[in-house]
């Protein structure tokens, strides 16, 4: 596929051994200028070593010149070592490329509660090639996805790309969603950081695979300046398009899915309302399951919006399904075969107008299978 | 297994023709005297016109005379028409009775957006007899569980009997917990509604199926007084003992279930946060799968309490899996192959100390397997 990065961005991997299948597990993203940066983590209590690191060079507000991710360790609940561990993850690739490594930003995946075995990364980091794509970094950075995931946009002459990993399992662990977006826009720090938070929340935030959160889930983006200054309105609105389609394709690649959904909340007194809604839909076990089977079993969906805490009246909401009416204040007829026809597609939308307000919001999911299952308890003893 | 009924209740079924399958699906319960009672009902904004009624009456404070129950169609999302056919099924209960319709509790179950067909009650209801077994009603208000759920305690002289459903499903429906206690002890109401609360919050409230709350969930109790005044102490503990005995079965029968899980979180800083710990791991889907697949993966249950929100230090947190130690902060070396093997029981119990202060919780839940996708989605279309 071959996508080009950034002015200034090199990315590269290395097979370091972490992973057991001897795929590439260790990879580096360098920036040649010092980038501006903005970062959301895991809000996980059991946060790895890596979010603590990331939080407290984020609280320092320096720049960044890399970023180091192994994939295959979470290096998560390693005790005091795991903190070792994670700053010698730092101070290796910093010496790799000649930089401090306050400098660089480190990120893991994969198995937790098994230390993480730096010697192996400090014998493959010398072999580790950067380059000017995207393609090797996307991949090292993968554990079980099924697909690489990148997408990138222009913005009047700077260009953007994002990677990302979305949920894998390596045993014992968890789903972990790392994202890695990078630019060449010159854009100031204070702003970059305070729009990331709302991107954040309106795209990686509104995925949602099972319900659980990963102690090691990260989304940064770098700004190098390499480019210059851009419109400051354009340049948001595509860096927040390449993370919403990283996020629906960290969604379409959950655990044993076969389709992606994404919903569509109308209508909600508030913008927190309309994104809790339409999480809520996307994280129903039962609607999920439904979806699977191409059932248009609306009441799922309507018990869901009941959960998710936001206001609206069941006498006047709305539900749709692949664009058909199903639910209006009441049942409305509908053709049930049809409605199951419509479902059999590779992307499923449900749209619930909540009549209470003018926020929207949209989330993204993916069906409940037998498969899901089979990968988190069969595959792993 | 005939469970006879306190003094003064009565219990019945009959088969009115609202489950497809022509099982009992209209249950009443009576009581000869006028009876106190405190009730929980399910917050979902979808709420079902029995919920929306049985709020009303709560608040009115009059003592009940009967329950009536019908379970096939939940009455929910039925527009207006649900309302009054919710009315039409405490008059009719009343008229069979004797009584006002202002004592008579309503409680439906099973598929949504349907008319409850209340000719068939009304044809139905002179056949109900009633007798003095809780078998015939507890019967009568499952829809697919597997197990009948009654409990059963003597506190000095005064008995105390509960009934439940769990989480069933009749397409297009969401699991539905229903549970009914009725005594014969004579407990002043503000007592009886102030314990209640905290009961329903330790017991019902802690069981997790796939974490959808139904529409229609309710749990009340009934106290006629026809034994007289017990200690209140005993009283308390015993229907607290009942409450939780139907929560477990209740979840040892989730949908496509094999095993019960226990989880019992130890010193958190407030109950609020042991409990939310409790039912965070309960409810992990990841765990869950992991559960199903006998993997001892301590690292899902630390992730999931570390979304749960109460607060733990994960260098001192401790989790044990059948009373094995897996992690006192940090890994433990333990023998896999004998955690496996004792994740193969009917219950397996999870415990966790959180080592942040006095507070302790339990929840329940069960495995994720096929089988609950199976039930969700293949067998609905």
């Amino acid at each position: 596929m071959a996508v080009r990065l950034p002015r200034g961005f090199r990315m590269g991997a290395v097979r370091a051994g972490i992973k057991p299948s001897g795929k590439p597990d260790l990879a580096l993203l360098a920036s040649g200028l010092p980038a501006l940066w903005a970062y959301a983590a895991t809000q996980n209590r059991a946060a790895a070593p890596s979010v603590h690191r990331g939080r407290r060079l984020y609280a320092e507000g320096r720049p960044l010149r890399a970023v180091v991710v192994n994939a295959g360790n979470a290096n998560c609940a390693t005790g005091e070592r795991g903190f070792r561990d994670d700053e010698r993850l730092a101070e290796l690739a910093a010496f790799r490329l000649g930089l401090s490594p306050e400098e660089v930003l480190t990120a893991s995946t994969g198995v937790i509660g098994v230390p993480l075995p730096v010697e192996k990364v400090e014998k493959a980091l010398p072999q580790l090639e950067l380059g000017p794509f995207a393609d090797p970094f996307a991949e090292a950075i993968l554990t079980t996805d099924l697909a690489v995931k990148v997408a990138e946009r222009e913005v009047e002459g700077a260009r953007l790309v994002g990677v990302a990993k979305g949920s894998g399992m390596i045993h014992p662990n968890m789903a972990t969603m790392l994202a890695f977006l990078v630019t060449d826009a010159r854009v100031p720090q204070e702003v970059l950081r305070e729009r990331w938070k709302g991107i954040v929340d309106r795209t990686f935030n509104q995925v949602t695979v099972d319900g659980d959160t990963s102690t090691n889930d990260l989304a940064v983006v770098l700004a190098n300046g390499a480019y210059g200054e851009v419109p400051l309105g354009p340049f948001f609105a595509a860096l927040e398009e390449v993370a919403r389609e990283l996020a629906r394709k960290i969604a379409r690649d959950g655990e044993g899915a076969t389709k992606l959904m994404t919903v569509r909340v109308y209508g909600a007194a508030t913008e927190e309302e309309a994104r809790r809604a339409a999480r809520a839909v996307a994280a129903s076990p039962l609607w999920k399951s439904a979806l699977y089977g191409n059932d248009p079993n609306w009441g799922r969906i309507l018990a869901a919006l009941g959960n998710s805490g936001a206001r609206f009246d069941p006498f006047r909401v709305e539900i749709r399904l692949q664009g058909i009416p199903l639910y209006r204040g009441g049942a409305l007829p509908f053709d049930r075969e049809k409605a199951s026809q419509a479902m059999r597609a590779e992307e499923v939308v449900v749209e619930a107008d909540l009549k209470e307000g003018p926020f929207q919001a949209e989330a993204w999911g993916c069906d409940l299978t037998e498969g899901y299952v089979r990968i988190n308890a069969l595959y792993t003893t």
